[in-house]
């Protein structure tokens, strides 16, 4: 099996499918401006400093379900699932 | 029920039905520009640093009835609810 | 009546009607590229710390006569009057 | 008759006319990519820090002719006269 | 042969053919909005400091089998091989 | 006679008619993308610092042959003569 | 004959013909989105401070063989041959 270590401040995230959205219901409305998405974070970027020559601190971390940008990062397929690779900063936040 | 944690200096607001907007009236053009809309802070993002290092404070706490940017952040259904995820700089001002 | 409090380096300023204008006469011509308007600053904002760090400090002073920009800002109408949020440096000078 | 105070790095220029213009000639050519234009100071800035919290210095004074890009600045008709509140930085240079 | 050392921060990578990629298959869908594409690293830049002054370090090596986003960097062909020179930054991820 | 005193970074160049171009031959060629045009510089700017606080050093002096950017600057015609004040960084290169 | 020194962190290079392109063959495809140049340094900028107030300091030196973005840069014919002054960042690598 293939995995992906992203480089700097990139996270990996799958995207989950209607079945996996968190209980309670964040319904994305059909007529928003920036559709978000849910999706669960794989793994963390490498880190390191930022062009700033800031360190670069994780939020989120592995297993975070998390809301996402819908422009924003590349898509990938790994082993059959949608993955995605974004900037920390691509997610909005934190879904409990 | 489902909660978003927003990330860094992001914001979750509701927003504020025409019932439910401040008494004594901030009536919105129909001409403005940019049409800003009454909303309520739900949630404070995460904070730490900013892109520059500083660390990340808010003017606005939860609770805050604020003018919003119509143009800008995210919107989110949350439990049947339309909220916004944005960055607190598109906040204009709070309404007292 | 409902108040607002522009946050961080904004200002609130009402809109001068044309008997309102400066004695004296500044006419803003017709053909200019970018028409100034005359208001009157109501509402310093919350200040704290610019994106670089530095304190903000406010030149104008509520109940300041300014020329505008005639592009930028937010319109907001409160308590029936026209009301504009904008950003300090969008002021052009101070009319006295 | 009233006065316009030009906040931080601007300045009040007065235009000058085809009569005014300095003696010695600068003509401005027809097909000049940016026509620049004889101006007179009328006002300096009230200073103050800039967005890098430089201390504002002039190298302009009240008095001097200067030739101002075509291309910047708000026109103001103040007593009849035209005006223009601009950066210094869109000030060319000093006419002697 | 020709060699080419990349000068600072940028990294020179070969292109992979299908039958390179990786075991375990990062299949890259068709309708990705931006689709990466695996390659092997193959030279380091010169390094030294960036335009903030911050010494360069690389986090890919030699030998790495990394996703690179489709548009970036500029193609070489080099002893008849497709190469790419592009920056560090342009790399999303290190396959394992 | 008038002269002009560029202000901060800037410098007053003199156009180079086809007879005055320097011996040995800088011809332009016809296709170039942006074609460089010779000129004599008469006059450096007033110097102090730049944006970063950074004092401006001139790497040009008075009476320089120098290889301009087309598209630059702002035209002037100065008793008589074809002149261009422009940033010191829109000059390529020095001609001897 | 004429020289340019170039100023700054540019330099000047002098185009190659195929006949005197490195052996072993560095061929640039026709479909390359951005197709690089192979090129020879002929002269290092006068070097300084660039903005950020950092000494400038050259990876390449004169004589190296170096392969060019094919945009960016200004071409200058010097004595009958296509030279280009361009920045150092323009450049992608050095052939050897």
């Amino acid at each position: 099996m293939a995995n992906i270590q992203p480089i700097g401040s990139r996270v990996l995230v799958k995207r989950l499918e209607a079945e996996e959205v968190s209980a309670g219901g964040i319904v994305l409305p059909d007529t928003a401006k920036e559709k978000p998405q849910e999706a669960e974070v794989v793994a963390l970027g490498t880190g390191g400093k930022d062009d700033s020559g800031n360190t670069i601190e994780f939020t989120v971390k592995v297993g975070d379900k998390v809301l996402i940008s819908k422009y924003g990062g590349t898509d990938v397929k790994l082993d059959g699932q949608d993955m995605l690779i974004l900037s920390e900063s691509d997610i909005l936040g934190i879904i409990s």
